[in-house]
């Protein structure tokens, strides 16, 4: 087989066979075929997609190329969710040990922040000593001895995708759907779960803002999942304004331990709870989505979820007594607030912009080498379609220099409108696919 | 300026401008930009295509990156013709000698065989002493003296291009019209010419074989070569069938001596003359193309043409008694009749076909490093639209092995085809444009 010739079979439009996509990316990892070969490869990708079919078989050769955990000597049906990735999206921080408190094994393997959105591995690692970077064995520890585990990506799993990713991260293939598909799904079937919850994030905060493209990444991470005999559902979720009410690495951390600790946040706890419902149908602990709900809200009741995540911590090397000490409020140094500018009803938030800011004042890196202010981020006030009067503080910023809070605040003066008229109410669970 | 932004510009339809070309272009010539970032931005191309203006700047900075040759001291109006490349396409050698012949400076830079089409370089070493590797001095040497060089490209000129076509060449980038333009004018204008005839070929044997691609590719040539200044005349001509009776590299210099010592070869000659028209007209030598056409046949009546060709060969080193030999017919050992099958006339002789074979001959490279046989080749005896019987000889094919013989000749076979019915008789000139 001719690379070229593959190259050009794809840029026609053609459907590549699974020997093609299983010669071009092994002869790739083999350094039979030049990083501009798979460059050019993965822009005819982006232009003319993939069917379901080649999308399985660039997963299976991406997920090949590395191990592939066995979880069969633990016992109990595993799940994980993923993520697209959102501002303030911090499900995973509650609904692991939520759904692990039930009996569920949940093998989770998150990631870092990436553009605007924040990870669950730098909201984790604000926790002192709290470890993300535990090799298969450890994990494979962790989930017999807790029944969870929350760890990174190790270079054990799909390290085909990590190369991919690389090239594809700066030459402008990076939003499409077949490539993100392979790309989560390598890594996810790797890890040894059985069923799979994908939040699908849609909005101007999620990583593929636009709708129908986002409806399609659904529909094909299910598909894709359930060649390889997964069980998938996929809960599309609004990302026009920020989850919850704080955005920042221990912020979040934060606000989930209010939430497992009784605080109601009423958009954060409908999301977490239908992604953890959808959970517990698939692992069979629930007849149905609905009643799945049922149970995640009955089991934010009580202090359970807590203890498993205080474990799960301690598990971890975390500092638990830093965890537990969440109502003294850490901050950083400086703050500044944002006030309402005008009387009204506030219709927009815009999420995309409010995670730019959370960049701005250190939550997350603009260099892959940048350090991380774990304290930094920001507080709402407000949220959309509530009301607000002139003079009245709409969030709090949060960070260790003032030119920091400056060009935040600067953003997020521009993120937030305020409207005369009451907004219609958005939809936050805008579909169900799969189920 | 950010490489993956303007990779991503172009991939979404955008237009660039003077600048982000520049700067992806110089970066990547100074290995700021790499070579994966380079074929992403090409396949972007390949698909979004570029306007007039970007395939302008694009082709300028490619011209820039190299030596653009001053002919200002030589004295004369300087136009070179280039083809697109055809099967039995030897007009160069014909029209350069015969246009230098009645005072036109002729600076041409030719190319080697590609794919299955042959160069003119290729013919000319078949010359034995001929060199077609001067330098830049050498060329205007030449042309001071003899008002025609006809030389290769040297790595003096846009060496950008030769850099960025070795990408294109193994990334499936190279038939897309806005690159073929600033690859062939980088180097066009670079020689230093006022006015340039393209011969666009169209038809199964051209390198580009889609007739409204083909078009494009005129149009495309002419008015990116105006924005530089230059006179420009493209002209669309057939090539579905070989051109001429010869193919092969000697075979085709003996075809051109046959041609300028008085034989009519009616398809090259009407192609050469058109052209050699086209620029007796560009240069001011005649006031139409009509009447420049008219003198290319006048020229061709007596013996200045041949006896400027011996005088080029003298000057590039060639065997002079050699080429004056051309009626010795000099031939490989073997060589193998192709026979009719049956009585009709022939409606087909593919030059696509016809090109493959003279590869399989030894007219050509396979691999780069591939010698190449310069007395082999194809005769052929009859041409489209003539009659035949069944035992006549269609064509003779020479070469040194029976192997390379019998995979010629069953290409052959397959490249003719003979119908009961006369067939319409092809327009040979398709259209003329920008005159």
């Amino acid at each position: 087989m001719n690379p070229a010739e593959i190259i050009k079979k794809k840029r026609n439009g053609g459907i590549l066979s699974r020997n093609e996509i299983k010669f071009f990316i092994e002869s790739y990892l083999k350094g039979e075929i030049s990083d501009y070969q798979m460059s050019a490869f993965l822009m005819s990708v982006y232009f003319r997609g993939m069917n379901d079919d080649e999308t399985f078989y660039l997963t299976e050769v991406q997920l090949n190329s590395g191990l592939i955990v066995d979880l069969s000597d633990i016992k109990g049906v595993k799940v994980d969710k993923h993520s697209t990735g959102g501002v303030g999206d911090k499900t995973s921080i509650i609904l692991a040990p939520q759904v692990a408190s039930c009996g569920v094994i949940i093998p989770m393997i998150s990631g870092r922040g990436l553009g605007h959105t924040g990870g669950t591995l730098d909201k984790l690692e604000s926790i002192p000593g709290f470890r993300v970077d535990i090799d298969i064995s450890g994990f494979k520890d962790l989930l017999g001895k807790e029944g969870v585990a929350l760890i990174g990506q190790t270079s054990e799993l799909a390290p085909a995708d990590k190369r991919i990713y690389a090239i594809r991260d700066v030459t402008a293939t990076v939003d499409n759907i077949s490539l993100i598909t392979a790309s989560i799904l390598s890594k996810k079937i790797a890890e040894g779960a059985d069923a799979i919850v994908f939040d699908v994030k849609i909005g101007n905060g999620a990583n593929l803002p636009d709708r129908d493209e986002s409806r399609k990444l659904a529909e094909n991470l299910i598909s894709v999942s359930r060649k390889f005999g997964k069980k998938a559902v996929a809960i599309l979720t609004d990302m026009e304004e920020p989850l919850g009410y704080k955005i920042g690495n221990w912020l979040e951390i934060e606000e989930c331990l209010e939430v497992m600790n009784g605080k109601y946040v009423n958009d954060l706890i409908k999301v977490n709870n239908i992604l953890a419902g959808t959970m517990f149908f698939l692992a069979g602990v629930s007849n149905s989505i609905a009643q799945g709900e049922i149970l995640a809200y009955q089991s934010l009741n009580g202090s359970k979820v807590y203890e498993k995540f205080l474990k799960i911590v301690k598990a971890q090397g975390g500092d638990v007594d830093y965890v537990k000490d969440y109502k003294n409020l850490k901050r950083p140094a400086l703050s500044k607030k944002i006030i309402a500018s005008s009387s009204g009803y506030i219709s927009e938030m815009n999420a995309q912009m409010f995670g730019m800011a959370a960049i701005d004042l250190g939550c997350g890196r603009k260099k892959a080498d940048d350090k991380i202010d774990y304290l930094a981020g920001i507080e709402l006030k407000k949220k959309c379609g509530q009301k607000v009067e002139t003079g009245e503080t709409l969030a709090v910023l949060w960070a260790s220099s003032d030119e920091k809070l400056n060009s935040a605040s600067e953003r997020i003066n521009n993120a937030i409108n305020i409207t005369d008229n009451k907004p219609e109410e958005k939809q936050l669970i805008i579909d169900i696919l799969g189920a």
